[in-house]
């Protein structure tokens, strides 16, 4: 009797995400059941502090300061507890129990992916963690299933709300970056210590692990480039917008290949400028999108809330009745392939197009030593654009190291007093 | 040994969508069985005549006339031939077999759905049509795992190209729906018989099946209401544009009570009026995109292609593959599950907002008898604009059959010359 199948759940964490997860799980039983033919009956929720007060009240008999013991009594352990230990070491004991694993912990998969992989691999349990990226957006499981007939070639996203956010802000609110900063951390967009967010460490981990499921490949989250948005001044903006484009953080994976040929990927998180007429552009406030760019499928958007308790909780609980339904139904779980070889490129060996601000002593004169410079490295200009004592131009696509060597003769030119900016440009094709 | 399992696969049609599925299979054979373990092996394509030219060259041996034969040497059988019959008998004979069945014919499933379903639950096998609904884009998939743990709310969705693209036109180039209409069927968006599309009947079909993976009921394609955009005139959409709002035709199924206070679903397609900062107002062309509300997801979107050989292509290459894995890996096929009752609510008993266009001798005099009028229907009014000959005025939300009889009066006020059009705004909060 398939109906009668009672999965015991644990679930490791009570902060904003768990306690959503909580509730669902307890006010949803008999749908889910309905849903997924089995009856998830959740056996306890580990926390730090059982007798700390919480914003959603939790049944108290449910909290316990042993998650160890949790986890061995669990069909299923949910991980919302965040950080590297001891959710580590937490996942890799229900593993090692026969228990499937669901987590939306980025920064534990970037770090030890292959090594949780290998053991729910080892043990033939499900490992699943679509809340790890772009929140409630559904994004892991359709490239994993929807679009393994297809070849993705590029995936672009915004997937850190707090910096879409600042930056929506300096677009839409003409916000300077501090004030923009401010707000967001009023609003609790920021964390205490914002740097995770705001240098891209965050976006960098999200990069890694949708490569795994975009490419089919291993990606250290250290082999993606990265660059925050603390420079990125209303100056940028004022001249973004003048040029009907947008500035975002985007977290861009590529594949392509190295100067010899070999296949790779090229994988980095900056802030860049897009056409404002790009699906991106639209993407207003804190919310997430991801621009997938498949072979035969064409351009695809996926769109939604990155963050908060209870869009990250529904993410989870899909996870959570897509792993029930195959405890009830049997089979293999399904584990992510990764048979492809990709050679992560450093920043340097990248194709990219730079915009570069500069403060001059005479703008016609500049534009002619810009004119030369460009020629002699071969680096054709797209757009240049003179007001008063600044002068900004666009360069094509060429080796990054190729740009910055020419930014860094453009500093030396007689009439350049101040390289003011540069900011690579999404919006210049190929 | 897993990588050892070899699937037979029939392909049954050979148009601008099959003849891509059988490139997709030929070339990338041993890609995908790096991803699905197991070889994938095209062993024959139906079409109704062997001999005929085709624009994408296809071995000749692979080619039959022999339909049921080719089914009943399969392991899997894909359906791309469309129409009822002889797909049906196919699919049924596929399924009796004991094959797994990807397809991709929304008429089919709308007509057939709970006797496909019926006989795939019966049979153990999978039954998988992604690409029947917005083409590339993944949506049923999402909707069957990776919410299945939320509550859809509300779906609304531009799911037909064609007349997206004919509305687009009259927004952004300014044609009139015969001289957009005109250029659509050159560029090969229509039909020879564009009723389909025009008149909302294919739009209604993916609305019918949406029904079942995001609210788990069943939804004949008849009990959806359907208008389509023959009426929508370049007047409505200057006056969209003046209002910054768009024109789109939508596909909206969503979670309401009847009278009595049952679940029920409302479930219409219609042209309706959207504010231009809604993100499916960016849907440009012959793009489609599902909007989603969710209870704790909050707002989601799926964009990208909804139409096209290569792009639908990649939708039922994702279900052959998933198809394929879960052949070696073993367990139950995902049945979308069906126990929600929701009782479809008439088009009447609808919670509407409606736009009307009035032309009047007197305007002043004119709105006076409106305000008189809507009063006494107990319907406010949130807009109401005059400009020479003609008022226009948007009415709150209130039941469909109220704003019809409100509008039945207004066409005999004394003043009110015509009633020129009227359109419903989902612009309108509830």
């Amino acid at each position: 009797m398939k109906q009668e199948r009672t999965i015991r759940v644990a679930l490791l964490g009570a902060g904003s995400v768990g306690s959503q997860i909580a509730r669902m799980l307890l006010t949803q039983r008999a749908e889910y059941q309905a849903r997924c033919g089995a009856d998830l009956e959740l056996i306890g929720i580990a926390v730090r502090d059982v007798a700390a007060p919480r914003d959603v009240e939790l049944p108290q008999q449910l909290l316990t300061a042993d998650a160890a013991q949790l986890v061995a009594a669990a069909d299923l352990v949910i991980e919302v507890m965040g950080g590297i230990e001891p959710a580590r070491t937490l996942i890799l004991q229900a593993i090692a129990g026969g228990a499937d694993v669901v987590t939306a912990n980025k920064a534990l998969l970037a770090a030890h992916g292959p090594e949780l992989h290998a053991a729910a691999r080892a043990a033939g349990v499900q490992l699943s963690y679509e809340a790890a990226v772009a929140g409630a957006i559904p994004v892991l499981r359709p490239l994993l299933s929807s679009l393994v007939g297809d070849n993705v070639q590029r995936v672009m996203g915004i997937v850190n709300g707090s910096t879409n956010y600042i930056l929506d802000s300096m677009h839409r609110a003409g916000k300077t970056a501090p004030e923009a900063m401010q707000i967001a951390s009023e609003l609790g967009y920021l964390e205490a210590d914002p740097t995770l967010d705001v240098e891209g460490y965050d976006a960098a981990q999200k990069a890694a692990i949708l490569a795994r499921l975009a490419f089919h490949t291993e990606l250290p989250a250290d082999a993606v480039y990265r660059e925050g948005i603390t420079k990125v001044s209303a100056a940028d903006v004022a001249l973004a917008q003048e040029n009907e484009q947008v500035i975002k953080l985007l977290a861009i994976i590529e594949k392509t290949v190295t100067a010899a040929g070999e296949p790779a990927v090229a994988a980095r998180v900056y802030p860049a400028l897009i056409p404002a007429s790009h699906p991106l552009a639209a993407v207003h406030g804190g919310k997430n999108a991801i621009f997938v760019e498949a072979e035969n499928a064409g351009e695809l958007m996926f769109y939604g809330a990155g963050a908060g308790g209870a869009e990250t909780a529904s993410a989870v609980l899909g996870d959570v009745l897509s792993a029930a339904r195959r405890m009830v139904g049997g089979g293999a779980p399904v584990d992510p392939p990764t048979h492809a070889v990709l050679h992560p490129l450093q920043m340097t060996d990248m194709t990219t197009s730079y915009q570069v601000r500069l403060a001059v002593s005479d703008a016609v004169a500049v534009v002619s030593e810009l004119t030369t410079l460009c020629a002699a490295h071969q680096i054709a200009v797209v757009h240049v654009a003179e007001r008063g004592s600044e002068v900004a131009l666009t360069t094509v696509r060429a080796l990054e190291v190729k740009q910055q060597r020419l930014v860094a003769e453009m500093a030396e030119l007689p009439h350049v007093t101040e390289v003011l900016s540069v900011l690579r440009s999404e919006a210049v094709a190929a």
